[in-house]
């Protein structure tokens, strides 16, 4: 399997995150990086190419035009307000309030924010652009008739909305590499996420829509971030209801459980007949992981790689989150191992 | 003119505010009501009085039960979740979320939530109850007869919506104090908030009816917190249409252009004839305030206090915001001063 990857992610390196009420720094951080290539290498995957550089159309075709203006702006106008700090939102539209675009910096930034945690700092907008790259070029790599491809691409994707960042997320790099098959010609698209995580921001985009189709396996939103999505009942509306599938499970749920979601939604899948099958790969489903709660083990990676493969699907692996640094890499290469079989 | 008080507002005294991306010593601070206390002493405003206790009903006659639970409660189930830092929400319900209310603390911190600066730390909720039992002590006052009294109390309430904390602010003071003079009788009760930020609580909470009046003086929420209400076109829905009149001003504006919306509002409160008159006195309209645009001179806080004892409505005024801690002391009480002709 051919991998994409460019170590402008590094750019990408706050020095902050708002973690139980203190400024700590970022889980979401450039090392996971070293930790994959690292594993990658030692394994021999597969030859490691650089990104194209694409033009912002395809980024477009998913995210509005004014909030792809302010990430690039963000930062100077930030710092240009004398703030010293890196950039987090004091206040965000609240229930009840106007869904109005403020003119101050920090009115916009809690305009466009969906959660906190997230700041934006110098190099932030460069990455998120790289990334998107590194997933548009793994994505072509999958289109020009490779059976699988990997974009190890950081800053991750699935929690920024059309126009929202928030949860370490920028650009939705599986929305935008799902609308960029469908505007090649495919007819259906399927995103598995596995993220620990809902994708809030990848179900959004979609929730409409009955040619991309949105499976997610995460961490029951009761208990766990986003919090505000992700719930069962969430089916999506208008022409995409019954094209979106949320999997909520609870604290402590091991692989064994975790597996009877994953068949019931390849069941969902098989039956949906995509022309390519893109993976939302986060491994903070990993029991050590820092800010998760399931218990899979690095063996369970590779085993259900090895499902996924059953599929015979197309299949983009997208690189999400994973925060236990040392165990990303041999989590994230299981996967994609146990996808090839070996 | 007298004056309830009491020291137990010093039970919130929160490490910690989000301010610019960092996280420093909170501008709404025990040392704001030293400051007022001794200017009220150097000038012998009258008589200070201890609160009286109140039971939480008046309090929940504006505010939803489940949010003043959460306030209880808050600091110890994250306490006992093992954040280390002061609460503060990493995700509240953004545009297009759920409104549902999550199991985990952090969930409903978020929830409850309306802004992300202000943290809910160890004495929190003792000190927003005490708040509140001063307000409703000088509401008393002016109930039992009095025409005017002065509730020196903090934490400030204006911001509290019925079931959201946020920008300083628990429990909402002037509110429960314009309910309790509804409930005991009155059939008009005016807010007059003339805080720098627009009281998006109190607006909200009386955003329906008719029976309170709500007029606020401040910051254009295009460049000032609370960014998301405060509009001029916000004017009531329902039986409340005309009954919310907002006077958004923009960085700069000097007393000269302050004192025109004023007038302006006063005319619409004499037009109204309420039974009581509630001001909410923030001086952080004052030129050198470290968080606020507005250019008012210590002198025309006295001034303006004198314009509105001409309205000859009996005057409850409630402590909101102001924040440059020296000079607090002398433009609250120069307010005072100035009602009393002194």
């Amino acid at each position: 399997m051919q991998t994409v990857y460019s170590p402008k992610h590094a750019l990408r390196n706050a020095r902050t995150e708002l973690y139980g009420g203190e400024l700590v720094p970022p889980f979401e951080c450039p090392e996971r990086m070293e930790h994959v290539l690292k594993q990658l290498h030692a394994v021999q995957l597969g030859t490691v190419l650089p990104p194209d550089d694409f033009d912002l159309a395809p980024v477009l075709r998913v995210h509005d035009p004014d909030f792809i203006e302010f990430l690039e702006t963000c930062w100077e106008d930030w710092r240009k307000a004398g703030y010293r700090g890196e950039a987090i939102p004091t206040i965000i539209p609240a229930r009840g309030m106007q869904q109005r675009i403020p003119r101050h910096v920090e009115g916009r930034l809690g305009y466009y924010a969906l959660a906190m945690e997230t700041s934006i700092s110098d190099g932030t907008w460069e990455a998120a652009r790289t990334s998107a790259n590194v997933a548009l070029t793994a994505q072509k790599l999958i289109h020009d008739g490779q059976d699988s491809a990997f974009a190890l691409c950081r800053p991750p994707g699935h929690h920024a909305a059309s126009d929202m960042f928030g949860g370490y997320c920028f650009i939705n790099n599986a929305a935008i590499c799902a609308q960029a098959f469908i505007d090649q010609g495919a007819d259906r698209v399927t995103i598995l996420d596995v993220d620990f995580h809902h994708g809030n921001g990848t179900q959004t985009i979609f929730y409409g829509r009955s040619d991309v189709m949105y499976c997610s396996l995460h961490g029951d939103p009761k208990d766990a971030f986003p919090h505000f999505l992700g719930y069962a009942d969430e089916t999506g509306q208008g022409s995409g209801h019954g094209f979106n599938h949320n999997y909520p499970m609870a604290p402590g749920t091991a692989y064994s459980s975790w597996k009877g979601a994953l068949v019931d939604a390849m069941r969902k899948i098989a039956d949906y007949s995509p022309d390519a099958l893109i993976v939302s790969l986060g491994v903070d489903t990993f029991e050590r992981d820092p800010i998760s709660f399931f218990r899979l083990k690095s063996e369970d990676f590779k085993h259900y790689g090895g499902l996924l493969s059953g599929l015979q699907i197309p299949t983009l692996f997208v690189m999400e989150g994973g925060y236990a640094v040392e165990e990303i890499g041999i989590n994230t290469i299981n996967v994609l191992q146990g996808f090839e079989g070996s």
